[in-house]
């Protein structure tokens, strides 16, 4: 049996209705009352099929099938239903979907596995509301520490542990959100490309090796905000004109030749107090260092510093800065990927190794679970944006590469396990 | 008698009561229900000093004392109570309040006049809201279109028309709110200088010769969103890096030597979607250049349109284009002038003659009745934001200059009537 491309569609469709804000595309924030109800609606899907559901403190949603060997570790997949604004309807949720339609197809097919399968949503993995991104997997990886809780703020000043507390979570228990590995045997994520590597060669699934890391800077400029009319070029300090530069600093920087393969950019910047006749007093602005290098990720990080205060002195503005987040690098096990590779050989899907240029939930994971990142195509390369698109059917053939990497994760557990058994 | 600078500190200090908005500083746009609110306070001083108050059906606040020789044109002066986003408390108001000062020291003092004395408030001088500037005062001046009510919106898509309506005002009868310039004799505007001219020189007044033209450009340059991990620098379409080169150029233009006098300012930016982890996709941005010549004025607005569209061909982003107002500079009348002079030398008050790089009220009204600008100093030059200041001492001085040079105006036609009274 294989899945029902509509049936997928239909699963997307209907997370993609919880949405807030009046632009296109899906808005579902990060420890929103939308990301919840979205929580929700997944966890009713499990227990459907018979499925132990469980919300930790700080908002992952686990749902177990147990396996047939008692005290085995788990082997688990899933990804997460929080959304930058005006997003698409397939980054993350099209691995909650599939997490979906595995436990559906090993269910309904009478499918049993040695291991317990865990099937995971995991909360607040964009970096959209707090600036910095995984956090429920994060919390999962033992690594989120309580004083984050208080110094990460949203843009209207809600601290992290409050968000979590306003949707009804218990961010005072982080400590039992954390993950023992001995627990888990490994996970797989499956989730859209955000890229236009697999749509250019015209190959269905990428299998990543290593995932960028990423330095998120918040820098303010402030200058001297007056009348446009009044006062005198000569005069000024323009807050913006300053960000002006240093947003093309940015770009300059990433686009040298020896910086191949590094991704900068300037994603968010708010000008005040923003009238038409007023020179910009302040300006915020928020740059995306990515790299799979992580020498050169910082080294570039320190030049963006570097030339923003450089600006700042020769326009005689202010530059204040504030490290929003900086996560390295991620090799992920070679031993994993030979299996998803081997799944997508015997299906007879093509596939190619790949980085990933995003982060993801199973980069945190990987520290305490070996994990695997499962990739299918983006169209036109487009993500974070609500035109983002992955055909169904495509979608299904990613499905298929996970439910096989999952079940050989398993065959191979237990061919251990009856060797094992056959020695003793 | 002179006015108290403790009472004029005080009627200041109460219209900045009148607020909305939680950032520092005024913040009373245009045609909201905090700028009629503050149109209804300073109507209510009008109306205990026993002056008949008027609104216009575009919300111009219109007091009027008669004057002893029934049948003359009457000598105006005003300005307006509503402000940018958080604003100071002194750009329009001192205008305004000195316009009651004035009132309330002919009444208190009983001095009488040959004209008829209107003291005027005008509604929606600042282009924050509307993008163009002066309406209550075009309105007064004939100038402002029934097509303007429509195609004027702010940023919430709200037309001009539906604004004056949802706060009560008659857009409908606009035609009633023009003036008839033979019912005038002329009209003085007192206004904080926006600059640092007066305070530079130590002086306590200016005359303003000529009044500064505006051009406004809203730009909308269109890129590709998408995600800042997935998407290689050389297959970008990044909006704000477009925007960022013509913010420096806009900037860099207006500092050519051939340019002193150009005035040219980004003000406001708004960058889609904004976030972090987002390519730009679409950045929207106001462009106000002002001078006080109006060949310059339109060539540098020509040349920053030029060099928007070849920044959008070069980096393969769309950029549209919306004229948002354009104003011609305003040379006021020197016979005035000649009178506001004589006024600042009969009181001893130091002054000069100087542009205006602000718009005002009164270049509209020049229109229509022959008109003059008083400025007072500005401290550090500051406007538009919440630190604007002028001593209350340099406004008494200020409308000292008003009322003699208003019943120099009048003292003025009634020898000219005299004149004529005996030569016929």
């Amino acid at each position: 049996m294989r899945n029902d491309p509509d049936e997928v569609w239909q699963r997307l469709q209907r997370i993609a209705q919880i949405t807030t804000g009046s632009g296109p595309g899906v808005t579902r924030l990060a420890y929103t009352e939308s990301e919840r109800e979205a929580h929700r609606l997944v966890a009713g899907w499990f227990e459907e099929l018979g499925l132990q559901v469980y919300t930790d403190p700080v908002g992952n949603t686990i749902a177990e099938r147990a396996g047939q060997v008692p005290g085995l570790p788990a082997i688990g997949t899933g990804s997460h239903l929080d959304s930058v604004p005006e997003a698409g309807r397939f980054d993350g949720i099209v691995g909650v979907v599939a997490a979906v339609e595995v436990a559906r197809r090993l269910v309904g097919e009478g499918i049993e596995h040695a291991h317990p399968f865990r099937f995971v949503v995991f909360a607040a993995e964009e970096g959209a509301r707090f600036g910095q991104a995984c956090i429920g997997s994060k919390a999962a990886a033992g690594q989120l520490t309580t004083a984050a809780l208080d110094e990460l703020q949203d843009a209207g000043g809600v601290k992290l542990g409050d968000a979590m507390r306003a949707v009804g979570l218990s961010p005072d228990r982080l400590a039992e959100a954390a993950w023992d590995g001995k627990d888990w045997a490994g996970f797989v994520e499956l989730h859209i490309e955000q890229g236009q590597v697999l749509e250019t060669a015209g190959t269905s699934i990428g299998l990543v090796d290593v995932v960028s890391g990423s330095t998120r800077l918040e820098l303010t400029v402030r200058g001297q905000a007056s009348h446009t009319g009044g006062t005198p070029m000569h005069l000024r300090s323009d807050a913006l004109a300053a960000a002006a530069e240093v947003v093309l600093t940015v770009e300059e920087l990433a686009n040298r030749p020896q910086c191949r393969g590094t991704r900068a950019t300037v994603g968010r910047l708010v000008v005040e107090p923003g009238s038409i006749t007023t020179i910009p007093g302040t300006v915020t602005f928020a740059v995306d260092v990515r790299d799979v290098d992580s020498d050169r990720q910082r080294a570039v990080a320190a030049e963006i510093i570097d030339a923003a205060r450089s600006v700042g002195a020769r326009r005689d503005v202010l530059v204040d800065l504030r490290l929003l987040a900086d996560t390295s690098p991620v090799v992920l096990p070679a031993r994993l990927r030979q299996l998803t590779t081997r799944a997508c050989r015997d299906l007879g899907l093509s596939y190619r190794t790949m980085p990933s240029g995003a982060s993801h939930d199973c980069q945190m994971i990987n520290a305490v679970v070996p994990s695997a990142l499962i990739f299918v195509p983006s169209r036109s390369g487009l993500s974070h944006v609500h035109t983002e698109w992955t055909e169904p059917a495509q979608i299904v053939a990613g499905i298929d590469a996970l439910a096989a990497s999952m079940l050989l994760m398993d065959a191979k557990s237990r061919s251990i396990r009856v060797r094992t058994a056959r020695a003793a």
